[in-house]
């Protein structure tokens, strides 16, 4: 952005954030998202450079020369975040003392007693960044920064503890028919484990569904537009048809509040790490942003309905684990590998050890495939879901390493890397509506009502 | 400490979280503040390593050889204080509903209402935290750090201003007779630049007063006791005389719960800084130590009080600031000498050109003394505040730095580095003391009664 753009947004923003209008908080949120967005956008460039001083930047892999470019600038917006959503506090409480309309007209959209809830957020957020940050710095070692999104969400959920201890969750109606049980269960403690495992999923989820310019950013938009979505649905439900309750509405409210800011502030930073990628976003931005979609999933009630809109990253999961477990040996580097000659990407393998070679050689790079394993391979690659490379023997020598970009390669061919990492995005947008359709569809059936609206009025009561 | 001193400190530490009887929530303190010690001093070992791997170290100037140590230390215990006051949430605040004794018997010390200063005050400090690391990683300008304070205060004032928005000082009983004013006086907004002037002054002082082993840490255990001994005056004082005020005891047992643990996890960081040091704390452990203070003031309004701890550190700033504003010349490093022969600290001195070098030679790093600052120096020289030295034509050619640690050094002459911190610490507290004499005596005779008292009880009507 140029000078005059950049003023006439923050004029917009100004704007947005200050008249008061019955469309508020939402127009403030645009307000601070469009401020959140010019400041992200002018700060990138100028910290940059102090990041390669520092020595904070890595090579990227999938470009002519592997040129090197800042690491974990995912901290600038996540810094950003934060203070936005500080300077939104007055715009959506209430005054203390002042809930419930008194004499004076208060157009705050959440009662006073919701301001912890919000700050304790803030608190798990930050410190997401926070050891997020100083495993970019340090690198944690896999099994300790496995755990660090839980201690994250230690904030919110003590609070969450304090201020409702709402720890039931529904059960399908098939299942509570069948084994004579209640609609809900309630978890009690194992809530928050449960919760705490939430937390732990998003952000290691997007960390690990990695590796080309433009993704990790990219999957968060999608969340965060697939999330925007399912709340607009309450929310205008909520003025179109008069069953819906005014609790729904609120979490939904307090939702939107959350991911209109977040929509702004990660756009900008999609700017620079997009295809031909002038920054890296870090594993702080995986764990800050994986952290924002817990702590909404987690203070509205809804993890579940969030889970559907990680589909993609459990589905890669799924098909990571051999690897991630050491069941398929698993090289250092998955990313899919760069042909300088045309510039596009194609699959990476895992090699193994011929048959032949001495058992001894076992230190070695290369490892041999378990022959456990040999059938399934087969049976996987007639179903589209690995690509095999045989030697003249017809023993598997190699093997597409067992990632969701992979197999997008195996489905989609090889592409260039700006339009693989659209075509993924597009492909988990379409999984995302699918799974928001089902969940308003069949869930009420699965459930014997659409569970979060009666959850919520029950968790709402106090 | 070995394992077996681990362990019993750990099991001291859960026996009195745990244990409900008439000395929660400061027995729970204390169990943290053990709790907390422990921890810091298990991982300070653990990470020192791996801080020089990643760069970030500093010199020990003030010791043979100059030897390698690591820098930013002090982010540990801030992290690990953070981590504890989290923890301590459930054992603080009633459960929400569960306010002013209902049926249960709730032995929580703050009524709920008070989660959320605490809160904003956790989102304070861990927004100096993280902005205290981004100054040490990426050396921010002094003219951008100096406000970095005033930042990490956004969530604290934005949070106060909603609900409290107490915005009154006091004036003292002459000066409202003379202006026939009233005996406070409300500020308004500019109660709000106020504290952001206390918690921008906190840490920044704290942060010049500084250069040898054991101090930044010293000095910040010091200012903890005295407000410590301050807070005990008032509850001591609620429990012997029935004149002291519910209010007045709520506010300096809260402040109590921030400064026992703080102690816990200083005392452990002092343990490793002090002399000979094995780590250095970094400006992140002067950013957080500060605004610890800073919100224990603002929160608990007695912001006032906590000057007049600071008075060391004021009178610091006042004698360097000719050197700090450039009205002196000021080296780049204003440390004591370290004479290797024997040990010991003496005074640097900043050099001055002579008079009869060339006016043009001024790129050289001698600059030279402002003519009409030779008097004044001769002044403070017979008043024993400033060291010169002359050359044979009785010009002064050296002058010592004008730090509070050199000035130490002018009084008692030089000494080792250890003892140097010890005998500072000691003048410290000694005038802290003093301080807090004249505030109960001579305060209700300037004010027309204890202004903390009955401000206190305004302050807490709602």
């Amino acid at each position: 952005m140029n000078k005059t753009t950049s003023a006439a947004s923050l004029l917009i923003s100004a704007v947005l954030v200050g008249l008061q209008t019955p469309l508020q908080p939402i127009q403030s949120a645009l307000g601070f998202s469009i401020f959140g967005y010019t400041c992200v956008d002018y700060l990138i460039p100028k910290v940059g450079a102090v990041f390669i001083k520092r020595g904070i930047f890595g090579k990227d892999m999938s470009k002519v020369g592997r040129p090197i470019i800042p690491e974990t600038i995912g901290v600038i917006p996540a810094l950003v975040y934060l203070l936005v959503m500080f300077f939104y506090i007055p715009f959506l409480f209430a005054r203390k003392g002042n809930n419930g309309g008194g004499g004076e007209a208060d157009a705050s959209a959440f009662s006073h007693s919701k301001l912890s809830s919000y700050l304790s957020s803030l608190l798990s957020l930050e410190s997401m960044i926070l050891l997020g940050l100083m495993d970019d710095l340090f690198d944690i070692r896999w099994r300790h920064k496995f755990f660090l999104p839980a201690i994250a969400s230690i904030p919110l959920l003590i609070v969450y503890h304090f201020e409702f201890n709402q720890t039931s969750i529904l059960l399908p109606k098939f299942i509570s028919n069948a084994f004579q049980l209640s609609t809900s269960v309630d978890l009690g403690v194992l809530y928050y484990f449960y919760m705490a495992a939430v937390s732990i999923f998003c952000p290691n989820s997007i960390n690990i569904l990695a590796g080309i310019n433009g993704l990790e950013v990219g999957q968060t938009l999608v969340i965060a537009v697939l999330l925007v979505i399912n709340d607009l649905y309450y929310i205008v439900g909520y003025f179109l048809e008069d069953h819906l309750i005014q609790s729904a509405f609120e979490v939904h409210m307090f939702s939107l509040c959350f991911l209109i800011p977040f929509l702004g502030i990660s756009l900008a930073l999609y700017k620079y790490n997009k295809f031909p990628a002038k920054v890296f976003v870090g594993d702080t931005w995986c764990y800050f942003s994986g952290m924002v979609f817990a702590v909404i999933g987690i203070s509205g009630h809804f993890a579940k309905t969030l889970m559907l809109f990680f589909l993609p990253q459990i589905l890669n999961f799924v098909y990571s684990s051999p690897q991630l477990f050491g069941i398929v040996p698993c090289p250092r580097h998955r990313l899919p590998k760069f042909n300088e000659s045309d510039g596009l990407l194609y699959n990476s393998y895992t090699e193994y050890e011929d048959s032949e070679e001495s058992a001894e050689s076992s230190d070695g790079k290369k490892k041999q495939l378990r022959p456990y394993l040999k059938p399934v391979f087969n049976l996987l690659e007639k179903m589209y879901l690995i690509k095999l490379v045989r030697n003249e023997k017809g023993e598997i020598v190699k093997s597409s390493n067992l990632t969701l970009i992979n197999l997008v390669i195996i489905w989609f061919g090889p592409r260039n890397e700006g339009k693989l990492c659209t075509l993924i995005m597009q492909l988990q947008f379409a999984v995302g509506l699918l799974m928001l359709i089902l969940r308003h569809t069949l869930a009420p059936t699965v459930f014997g009502f659409d569970n979060s609206w009666s959850m919520l009025n029950r968790f709402y009561i106090s």
